[in-house]
């Protein structure tokens, strides 16, 4: 078919060494080359496709991508919990490593990201796609557990528009997918986990979406990261442990918030920074216990329990219809004997915290706390009289739970 | 394979000079004729996969589907702005046209609609699906920013059951989606954008969902326009301006919108027409700001500051744990010194207002307007006393926001 | 390409009279011997795709899948109503048959499981993709609306991680999917219609979704069943009647159930089994009628109207923001002159119910409906006082709507 690449079947001119199994990204920048040559009139550069069928692939060469319309294509996200392998035998294993169309990411050519997407010049990139396939960082040296080791999956680098990451897996990479300057990007249908930040919106944003992913950082990082977004849909996520947050807002406003499982070991499971005005948390499943898994108990994100669960930094946020539970050991519980937060409302005005429910929690809690900087905070059907500490502020509303 | 075809190899019969690049409808309307010769027997028709791969394609003629089962599928759904591109410079553009599978629809054969699904034979047509292509309508003459041109991309015309449009790009068209009769329609992961209306869901439908969509439609029309539907899912979608109403439901009832997010530049969001039952408006976010492209400032839908953001008609439907902000400058509030309105009860019984929060609002609101013909409509927790406005009837119960 | 297999060129080693068509099940069996064959290196297994164009194949023999990574896709679900054909006649229709690619499953080896996910050794079985084809049970015998015929579409039958069921079309079966020992499963854009049970998640599972399907078992089983399950998201789906219940919760906890639409026949929409806590059930649409296809309204789930369309058993679970209609024609609820319950409370302590509207019923009912052994229950603008029913208890706190 015209415009359809197998990336099993390029030659690279000048190269004949280079194959899929030993560089795909020398591969694939050879072939977008070649659309590029192809397609020499502006008005009609339809991009082309780029399959990468079932395969290990090593990836030593960055790939560059500076046109619209390219779609990388493979056959299955070929997610398997290399975090479980390393910090376990494989003896007797049937695989031991992700599979599908499967990118290794080595780094060979010292570039940290496997995918770079951006140009200079206009107009924005647009509806570059990738899809169904896995991009494995391989390892963190020399600490497996460390989540670190400069590699990136998707890198957009410069605006971009209509973009989309879809049925993608991603894992051991220290970033997964970072986006700077996205308008009306989609991700959906990825499994996005054991990375040290999953999804990084960055500089600024609108109108994007992240949706119906399963998605899981490591303790150091970020499930989702907003920087600076203007609307951005955040629904139907299963977002599993860790992540040092699971939905990082920073000067993020105008965003949504519904219908995700949120479930992590560590307090700041949404947390704001900076001033994030208008977004709504609403319908979503908040989960917190302990670390279950031994061998990661050493580790954590530094927050303690009076941290909260959610922490608002900003104004006119809209937290309602959630559910949070609580179960944490009160020998783990930070610091020492403390009564643990649900909801802190750290600073800004006019936020309001209506009808939810901590379902759970093993001790005694404050389902909302009101920091001294927080201005006329309402309080509605969050918790009893009793389970709203307000030492800090009269400056708020409340009409308890009955 | 077996029931497979590529539109660029395939020839139509005595037509030696039509090819997918001169007109992919030809093309494609010869390929269905192929498919009905070699499946003979009404047990036996499991239709067929009419692949498009990434290229420019002219749509001359219309291509009209009266088999079950046939798949037609691209690869990317090619969206960039025409709308920036008409309204700007394209000087040094690196792509000045949408991309990937692109269906450039021409109208030459007198017909607006690109695809025409529908038979007068029984049963049904199912199962029909759309996948990961783009169809352009190239242009609105003469003027780019009419939104008019007559042009539909896919209609389906007769009663049809489970058909699938997924993946797909919309742009410049009269028409996105118009489908008549729909049962268990799925229309999602979609990117329709500048398109005068954009899904039309007519005459009557069942069960169906709208879901995880990027849509935006023009001024002149609807993002998503609902007619005699019993229950429709419209969740996780992305709503963005412009859209004369965003979802405009019309004798609709037992639908749910939920979990979207909603950002317009007029009032109307949600609006419904004549009477609309026990439909559920939860857990939304909704943006309503001044029209901040300049040369779209002389266009809007025609309604004013008192429309309200949600206009209610009928009975019993329930709006709860939404969230509201309006930001529109003094001088563009119409009618001149208006108190604009979020949520309007026109008509109906019974309907409830419950757990709402206008989160900004940059001048004095009404959170809620009850006009005369509004009975026994119940306000709890969605503004405080003076910011409902009862002064049409007296007939409501009200909890105002303490 | 490497690793891509074509069911219909495909030849089984000593067996030449075997095909795609006359057994697709012995088809897929022997590729999947020939890629175990072909990738002996535990380190390099990336398993691989095999493709079922659109056509009509019978399936004589189990497909079983003992590897990782393994890619089933076809081109469509090719969902069409049997049960409708089945009671009507089909005179001159068109297509009488499911098509798009179609697996026809005979139980000609007298095993039930047309696809068989499993196996002993470690470790579990991840990433396995059924994606875009009809799985179809063809009839129930002799009854064709007994939906009994002993035979599953998908069963995972040892514990698994991250697989994938994706706009799969599945229908006359007894059992759509079964996935034993789920975790990060994903089960989404299915239509899953017509089986007895649509989707089962058994014995234990974790962290999975189940998202954006259209679904709707018989009425002798189940929409979706969770047993023993920590962390589902259920959210975005359409779920249509009938089903004996539509989400039946047995021993799961920590669930959330959101943004959905429910309508069905019977009491016991969301139905509870042992211990279910934590569990969380909002903004979703319940539509309660009298079923409306004749002949189908001999059968009915055994549940009477005091039963609840929602079954509490469990504690600390949170019902909010939903929207329930009721209308059952009076000579039709049961028992005769029963008072029709919405939400039943049976067992479990510190359910809240909050912030739901009933938005319609055609007959006076319970909003609440507290049994003799729940306790601690807090209602809160769930209904007014005399839409309460606590003659068992007098252990609930309530806040009537107003």
């Amino acid at each position: 078919m015209p415009n359809v690449y197998d990336v099993t079947t390029w030659t690279v001119p000048g190269q004949p060494g280079v194959t899929a199994t030993s560089d795909i990204g020398a591969v694939i920048n050879s072939i977008i080359a070649q659309i590029k040559a192809d397609q020499p009139n502006p008005a009609s550069r339809p991009g082309a496709t780029i399959y990468i069928p079932p395969g290990d692939y090593s990836l030593k060469t960055r790939v560059t991508i500076d046109i619209s319309y390219l779609q990388i294509k493979g056959a299955g996200h070929g997610f398997m919990s290399l975090s479980y392998r390393y910090n376990s035998g494989t003896s007797g294993w049937a695989e031991i490593n992700p599979g599908a169309s499967r990118v290794r990411v080595e780094k060979t050519d010292g570039n940290g990201d496997a995918f770079l997407v951006g140009r200079s010049s206009a107009p924005r990139i647009a509806s570059v796609e990738f899809r169904d396939f896995c991009i494995d960082g391989v390892n963190f040296t020399p600490n497996q557990n460390s989540y670190l080791n400069g590699k990136t999956g998707i890198r957009l680098s410069t605006a971009n528009d209509s973009c989309r990451i879809e049925g993608m897996g991603f894992l051991y990479l220290e970033h997964g997918i970072v986006a700077y300057g996205a308008d009306a990007i989609n991700i959906t249908n990825n499994f996005i986990a054991e990375c040290g930040s999953c999804v990084e919106l960055t500089g600024y944003g609108f109108a994007s979406k992240v949706t119906n992913n399963h998605v899981g950082a490591g303790y150091v990082g970020f499930s989702v990261f907003v920087e600076g977004h203007e609307g951005l849909l955040i629904t139907g996520n299963n977002i599993f442990p860790r992540g040092r947050s699971m939905v990082h807002l920073k000067n993020a406003s105008r965003c949504s918030i519904s219908s995700n499982l949120f479930h992590n070991f560590y307090p700041g499971m949404i947390d704001m920074e900076g001033g994030n005005n208008n977004n709504l948390i609403a319908s979503n499943h908040f989960r917190r216990n302990r670390e279950n898994f031994g061998v990661m108990q050493a580790y954590n994100n530094g927050k303690d329990d009076l941290y909260g669960l959610i922490m608002i930094r900003g104004d006119d946020n809209f937290v309602t219809s959630n559910l949070f539970y609580y179960d944490v050991p009160t020998a783990n519980i930070q610091p020492s004997g403390a009564r643990p937060t649900i909801i802190r409302v750290n600073t800004g005005a006019r936020n309001q915290i209506t009808n939810n429910m901590v379902s759970y929690s093993n001790v005694p809690f404050f389902a909302v706390v009101l920091d001294g900087a927080s201005t006329q905070t309402k309080i509605l059907d969050s918790g009893t009289a009793a389970q709203i500490d307000n030492q800090f502020t009269n400056n708020f509303t409340l009409r308890p739970t009955p």
